[in-house]
């Protein structure tokens, strides 16, 4: 499915690599490494394989270049990469939604991520697609589930699931279910270790206390650093200047990191310097591995991970930082205008972007996906359903009538609060 | 499979009984009724079909004879039964069991249920055996179950089970799913109403609270009042006395009942005069319709429904009780000697089994079930671990230590904890 504007794919770099800069590479720049040793008593013999899983529910939004950006150190290194498609649970977030829609968000994020994997310039014959529903409903992975639900207490469960799953004080069964479904995944899709943010590490726990039980191997975790949305704190489904669309214009991208929470001098939950150290850098550092530095249009000299073009106005000048932490020093240091960051972040994000958009404007399979995934009819529903919609004080509803207001909600597209947890679900999910 | 000893079935009760008769003959001397327009309004259009499980875990006793008699009644009203063989619970009630061991308990169980049925002159061909396994395991099922998790909260899971399933601080998930499963049975069975103890009541309430939001229709429930041991109180599975099993010679059944706690004067909570009242009583009824009062051993006139023999050194002379009422009252005022109303609750259970027991020993796939399902060679474990097996306090052992602990207990047959819960799953069931 190679499209214009794409170079051609180069050699595997992993060919060239001991076991030890595997292994380094792998682990680079990760919060937390669970089962190191395992991880290279299995590269003395073998190429690792890896998971990661995504719920197919929204749109899949820049937050996942974060993801991304480690799973491509993963198949620079040789890695078998495998992502989940977590349809069976995507389709169960939101019961109204016919499980077609879910089959066609999936054949959509399948589409987006294999095509920010080739404007990666990443081979794609190590990386496979799974469906959930390609095995989650064998009588082998029920039997399984039930022995985990057997020798797991909702106290475990729901400890397991504290950081990911939406804590109130008496939970979703279903949620419940998460941490147990996601260690069994392991089993299913035969990995050495699972990738995740940080926010997944006592679901790994449990995976890695309770596989074991089952006769199961203990796999290795490994975990990305938390990342915080564009516009600092959590994203919000609400707030659609939090999240910016790998399908939206540079006008659009402008005018939403313009937006952006990005107070002068502060590092601590700046959601534009966090996407460039976690995102934007490391990618341009494959680039540089990949002999593409010139075209990494954020960093002007070959030593640059990133370059800020000082406004005059602002009373700066051109700098061109070559590690994360020293853009993040001058930051703090106020020797950065927020506004100027802005315009490079601006100006990355749009490179990023472009091949994927190119790929898209040319895939006829990957707009009918994304079509299909999200049908255009809907927002005609809300309008004519917002007029029905009587709010009442929350306080003041009983249990159905806030199940009634949901399903209503979600029916008219409203549903901020199904949505929100989504939102929540994928980004703990993408970063 | 018809075996010696047993009369002709007698043609179906069912024919000549009206909508009424039949209503009134399936509620009869139930704890509580829940939909009884639904089952009036079904019985204008044609029978009932009902569902009973039970999970073939552990031996069948005595106390089986409970639901058994009362299912007499449905299949007497023409009603379709369906006893489920919850098998998949069954298996994972103990990790350590192959399935194979429960695929016979499933054999031993339908044979012993059969062969009791038969007994009691009841046509079997309205009555259906399902094993768990059957369904419980597609796709369809599996879907349906993770909705029921995505629309139930711990809270309510747990307040569904409070009374089936062990209360403890922080329960298993397996718990917590019980009654989802339950109440999703109802419509993979197809039936118009569920039968079990008043102990399911919040189980079912929460199954017709529930399966209307997936679109399924909410059924009738029927409860039976809960009867306590033999030796009153809970049957115990570390107290062999507690409990009768169907095979026992007429020697045993007399010991036990001999030791049976069965107080002077005291109705409340005795096993015996319960076990008269819910099994020996209905029994003689249902005996009596069929034209079969002279085999009623226990009842020793046409009207009476047991006969108690005072032996004159406890100052007794020979009563008919023509209601069980009558019986209770008379014992609270201290007219029928408790080593009298044994001896005559005796000869009663001796007569109920000993058609089961001929049947038994005729039917070689009977007895080879029973071998296949309770195979003797675990005893000889037993003592090998045992000399093994060093207790230490219980609040100084770790979770893992706990966890090592059962899992070898268990081995060795000595799994009290999980027997505990089996037999505390079992009479919940089967009373």
């Amino acid at each position: 499915m190679a499209t214009e504007g794409q170079l051609p794919v180069p050699p595997a770099v992993a060919a060239t690599l001991s076991k030890e800069d595997k292994f380094n590479l792998i682990t680079k720049d990760l919060d937390e490494v669970l089962g190191a040793d395992l991880l290279k008593s299995i590269l003395e013999e073998r190429d690792l394989v890896a998971y990661w899983g995504t719920a197919p529910t929204g749109r899949p939004h820049l937050g996942y270049f974060v993801p991304l950006a480690k799973l491509a150190d993963f198949l620079t290194a040789g890695v078998e990469v495998k992502i989940l498609l977590a349809d069976v649970h995507a389709f169960l977030d939101n019961l109204k939604a016919p499980i077609e829609l879910v089959a066609h968000r999936a054949n959509y994020y399948k589409a987006l991520i294999s095509a920010v994997f080739r404007s990666l310039h990443l081979p794609l014959d190590k990386v496979t697609f799974v469906l959930g529903s390609s095995y989650q409903y064998s009588q082998e992975y029920n039997l399984d589930k039930y022995k985990l639900c057997s020798i797991t207490t909702e106290h475990d469960a729901r400890k397991a699931g504290a950081e990911v799953v939406k804590q109130v004080s008496s939970p979703l069964l279903s949620g419940l279910l998460y941490p147990l479904l996601q260690a069994l995944d392991e089993e299913y899709l035969k990995v050495d270790f699972q990738f995740g943010g940080v926010d997944q590490r006592k679901i790994f726990t449990y995976a890695e206390a309770n596989l074991p039980k089952l006769g199961y191997k203990k796999r290795a975790h490994l975990m990305n650093k938390m990342v915080p949305g564009l516009s600092g704190g959590k994203m919000s489904a609400s707030d659609p200047n939090s999240k910016i669309d790998f399908l939206e214009t540079p006008a659009q991208v402008k005018s939403k990191i313009q937006k952006a929470h990005c107070a002068p001098g502060e590092v601590e939950g700046n959601g534009v310097l966090a996407f460039v150290r976690s995102v934007i850098a490391p990618i341009g550092e494959l680039m540089r591995g990949q002999g593409r530095s010139a075209e990494r249009v954020w960093a002007e000299t070959p030593e640059a991970v990133f370059t800020v073009k000082g406004d005059p106005k602002h009373g700066g000048s051109v700098r061109h930082f070559t590690s994360t932490e020293e853009l993040d020093g001058a930051y703090a240091a106020g020797e950065v205008h927020p506004g100027d960051l802005k315009v490079a972040v601006v100006q990355a994000i749009n490179a990023l972007l472009a091949p994927i958009q190119a790929e898209f404007a040319n895939d006829a399979a990957f707009k009918e996906a994304e079509a299909g995934a999200y049908p255009p009819e809907k927002k005609e529903v809300v309008k004519k359903k917002e007029k029905k919609y009587t709010p009442k004080p929350e306080h003041l509803k009983t249990e159905e009538e806030k199940a009634k207001d949901r399903a209503a909600a979600e029916k008219a597209g409203l549903g901020e609060t199904k949505d929100l947890k989504k939102v929540v679900d994928e980004i703990a999910k993408a970063i």
